[in-house]
């Protein structure tokens, strides 16, 4: 078989969704990929259950601390994904939840076809499909929800600035946010000013997916104060809206999951 | 070991996101609880190579039928699910995409546990995540993306009737329209009479995530006309917003898909 000058030459880059943590979330598709990756650069989200997927020889790079610690400059991660598939490696590019969703595939993307790269996409579980299911409350409901906003704010001294949300007070609206938790309070605020009501049943769920998931659930008001009084240490994403009325307390005992109820 | 004598007289039911059709875009969670089912019941959007998971003696029941033809009244698979439970089965219910997004999860989740069933939600990758990865475009991308809107319409007579969608209007929203392909027109009309403008790049991509997909581009305005003259026969999912500009007209040599632009 004729080798492919263009592969062997530049290699290739998965841009890979890895799910909200647990291994068995990923698509097939994605662990085949992992399974057979030759460098694999990977988010602060990736769970170690993830990672351990990763062929014995395979690189592994973090380019992304949590908690405040600095990140790998994205300008970085790309020359770095460059040089490696340069070398004609397989280079998976892991990404926490979907990489399309909030997840900067379209700059990483365009760097790297700029270059000659071969670009692939493989989708993941997002957290707010993750948090739904696993916490047994659905995104959409008839006559309840019509439709799913996945969001992040722009806050500033608290104050949420972002004047796009019009739909976020629609109470047919399913909100996800993926916002810090420092915004919560400036996006609940908003939110009731927007017209959504105070009452709006809303979660936060730490760890969406993983076994030590915690779900926080409080009327939307004071949602943040009983986010601030759990005090997560995990990611969180909120869901704001009736459908997440429908969230489980009594976790299934197969799960030890750890619930607050506000 | 003790038999737990709850789930031995009812069994349990899975609902489980098939993904958007490729057997590898099931989460290994899904795949395994596929290949373990001993009743499988499906949606019309799921496809044969996601059923083949299912064991030879698993038991195959359709409840959707596609393009106008009857599908099984839900209270009849509410019915069907907890009687083949009772048995002590388990049961899978497969839905396309993920069971979270308009996939009634909530409905059937509240009458099965109403009868003392489990049960336990699988996600699964919904068609806009399948559309953006297989086409190489983001749906949230920094300064042009803010969030992401998934909808269905309510249509009468060519109208959108719903008016829960000014954040459509917004430039910064990504939306992914879940929608018949008659309600395009409509929906269009009324987007552009929100604000959004008629030149809005926007993509239909019909059997999204499948190797048979294809990508019909057009400006928002166009696309109803665009669309129409391909004439697609399988599901399709709409994508409007200035990320879908980035999707890509080369496809990869590996996945022969069709590619029409208007």
């Amino acid at each position: 078989m004729p080798r492919d000058v263009k592969s062997s030459v530049y290699g290739k880059v998965l841009l890979v969704g890895a799910g909200p943590g647990p291994a068995d979330l990923l698509t097939l598709r994605a662990a085949r990929a992992i399974g057979e990756a030759d460098a694999v650069l990977y988010d602060a989200l990736v769970s170690s259950e993830v990672l351990d997927l990763a062929p014995p020889r395979c690189l592994r790079i973090q380019t992304g601390k949590r908690a405040g610690k600095t990140s790998m400059p994205q300008e970085t991660i790309n020359r770095l994904m460059l040089r490696l598939a340069r070398r004609g490696l397989t280079v998976v590019r892991l990404k926490g939840g979907d990489p399309a969703v909030f997840g900067r595939v379209g700059e990483e993307k365009a760097f790297l076809q700029a270059h000659g790269v071969a670009v692939e996409i493989v989708p993941g579980i997002t957290a707010a499909s993750a948090a739904a299911a696993q916490f047994g409350f659905p995104l959409t409901h008839r006559g309840e929800a019509r439709r799913l906003l996945v969001s992040t704010a722009t806050v500033t001294d608290g104050a949420a600035l972002d004047h796009g949300w019009a739909a976020a007070a629609d109470p047919q609206t399913t909100l996800a946010l993926y916002i810090g938790r420092d915004q919560i309070a400036g996006v609940a605020d908003r939110l009731i000013a927007l017209g959504r009501a105070p009452a709006t049943p809303a979660i936060a769920i730490e760890n969406a997916g993983a076994p030590h998931a915690r779900a926080i659930a409080a009327p939307l008001a004071e949602l943040p104060a009983a986010l601030a009084a759990a005090a997560p240490e995990g990611p969180v994403v909120i869901l704001v809206g009736e459908v997440t009325a429908q969230a489980q307390v009594a976790i299934p005992a197969s799960r030890p999951l750890q619930e607050i109820r506000a």
